[in-house]
C-alpha cells in the first residue's frame, strides 16, 4: 500500500491514520485546526478543496456523517489521498478526485453543497517569489495553479444559500480573502486568530463566511495560542492534536 | 472651574486629571486603549476626532511633543476639554476646537495631520435602535450626527501622504472601518483585537491605517486581555490606566 518514501502517521485525536511523505507533502497543524474549526453539518455535502494528502476531509470525517468530497489538482497527491480513504475504510463516506478547481462543477452540481473546507496555497505567486524546489511542495504552497480569488469563487459556485466556506490563512492576506468573499457573494461571518504565544502577532486565521448571508454580525472569535512559554501546545491545541 | 455635578478623576498613568460627568460624559477605557495604541510622532500635528471630553488627546499629550488639535461638535464636551487643557496646562499644546467634523478642512489645513485619532460613536443609527434618552451619550454613541464612512473621509482630508488614522471600535463593525478605510484611500496596515478574558469573543478593536499607505503588509497584532479571571485589571492593561 505505500509507495518508496511513504509512512502512516496518526492522528490520534481522530482516530485518523494517513499516509504522508516528507519528499511530496505532509499535513501542517493547519489542517487541523480548519477541520476542528466550523460546525459540520450532520448530513449534506462537505467539499474539501485543495485537498493535498486529504487530511483536513479526513480528519472532518470522524465528526459528521455528511458526504465528502476531495479535490487535488496533483496527481501524487490524491493518490495518497485515495489510499488514505481505503487505509481507514471510509469509502463509503468520501471520495478524492483529481481535478483542477476550476473544473470542479463539472464534478459537483452547482448550490448543491453545505460546507466547503479550504487550506489553499498561502503565497502569491510573484516573479521574487523563493518557492521550494520540491514541485509538489511549491505547488501546494504558492498560487500556482490557482489563486485566492479563484478558490473563493468555486467555492461560491458550488455552495447553496446560506452554505458556508471555511478557510485556512495568513493574517497578511486577511484583506485579500475578504475582498475575495464578498466579490463571490460571500458574507465574512467569523474569524479566530491563531497565536504562536501569548504576546505574539497572530500566524495563521481561520475564516467562515456565509454564501449569499447578511453583511452584518461580523464576529472576532476567542484567539487560540499555540504553545505556551516553553513550547509545549496548550490545552486547546493538544486535544485536537490528541484528544481528550 | 466645575460646573454642578462635574467632577475631577485623574488617568495616573499619564498624570492627567479630566473634567468628568456622569451626567454628560466620562471617558470610557476605549480612549486608554486608543491613546496607548498608535506610535505617537514626535513632533508635528495630532488630530483627535469625536473627541468628547478630550480624554484620548490628554492622555496622547505626555507621549509626544506634537501640536494636538481636538475637534468635538458638542458645546458642553468641548467646553468640559477645553477646561481640562487649561486644568493640565497643556495651553501651549493643545486646543479643543468646538466644530462638526464635516467642516475640519476650514480649522486644520488639508494633507497636514500626521497622526488622526478617533473614538467615534460606535453604533449605527437605525429607526430601530435603542439610544440613550441623554442626548450628550446618545450624540457620543450613536451614529447621529456623524458616521464611520463620514470620520475615514474627514481624515483621509487631514492627513499628509503616510499620515496615519488610528481608531477603536467595536469587532462587528470590522468590515465596515475596512471598506470606509479603502474608499477613503488609507491602507489598513494593522489591527489589535481587544478581548475581555482569556476564552472571550473580541468586544472592541484598534485599527491602524497609512494614507495612500501600500496594500500589502497587514499585521495583526497580540491580542490584549482586559481582565484576568477574577475581573481584575492585567498587567498590560493596569499599566495603561495606573501606570508601571
Amino acid at each position: 500500500m505505500l509507495l518508496p518514501g511513504e509512512r502512516i502517521d496518526q492522528l490520534f485525536a481522530d482516530d485518523i491514520q494517513i499516509i504522508q511523505s516528507k519528499e511530496v507533502f505532509s499535513f501542517s497543524i493547519d489542517a487541523v485546526l480548519l477541520a476542528n474549526f466550523p460546525k459540520l453539518p450532520k448530513k449534506g455535502v462537505v467539499v474539501d478543496l485543495c485537498a493535498g494528502n486529504g487530511a483536513v476531509g479526513l480528519f472532518a470525517s470522524r465528526k459528521t456523517d455528511a458526504r465528502i468530497i476531495q479535490i487535488e489538482l496533483q496527481t501524487r497527491l490524491a493518490n495518497m489521498g485515495q489510499r488514505s480513504i481505503q487505509l481507514n475504510q471510509l469509502e463509503q463516506q468520501m471520495i478524492m478526485i483529481e481535478l483542477d478547481l476550476k473544473k470542479a462543477t463539472t464534478a459537483i452540481k452547482p448550490d448543491s453543497v453545505d460546507l466547503v473546507l479550504c487550506n489553499p496555497p498561502y503565497f502569491k505567486e510573484l516573479p521574487t517569489s523563493q518557492k521550494n524546489p520540491n514541485p509538489h511542495l511549491a505547488i501546494a504552497r504558492h498560487e500556482i495553479h490557482t489563486t485566492l480569488t479563484e478558490v473563493v469563487e468555486v467555492s461560491s459556485k458550488l455552495l447553496k444559500t446560506n452554505g458556508r466556506l471555511a478557510m485556512v490563512h495568513r493574517p497578511d492576506r486577511f484583506l485579500d480573502i475578504l475582498h475575495a468573499m464578498e466579490a463571490a457573494d460571500i458574507a465574512p461571518k467569523r474569524v479566530r486568530f491563531v497565536y504562536p504565544k501569548v504576546g505574539k502577532e497572530a500566524n495563521a486565521l481561520l475564516i467562515e463566511g456565509i454564501k449569499q448571508g447578511k453583511k452584518d454580525g461580523f464576529r472576532v472569535l476567542s484567539p487560540l495560542f499555540t504553545y505556551d512559554e516553553e513550547n509545549n501546545y496548550l490545552p486547546e491545541m493538544k486535544a485536537m492534536l490528541y484528544g481528550n
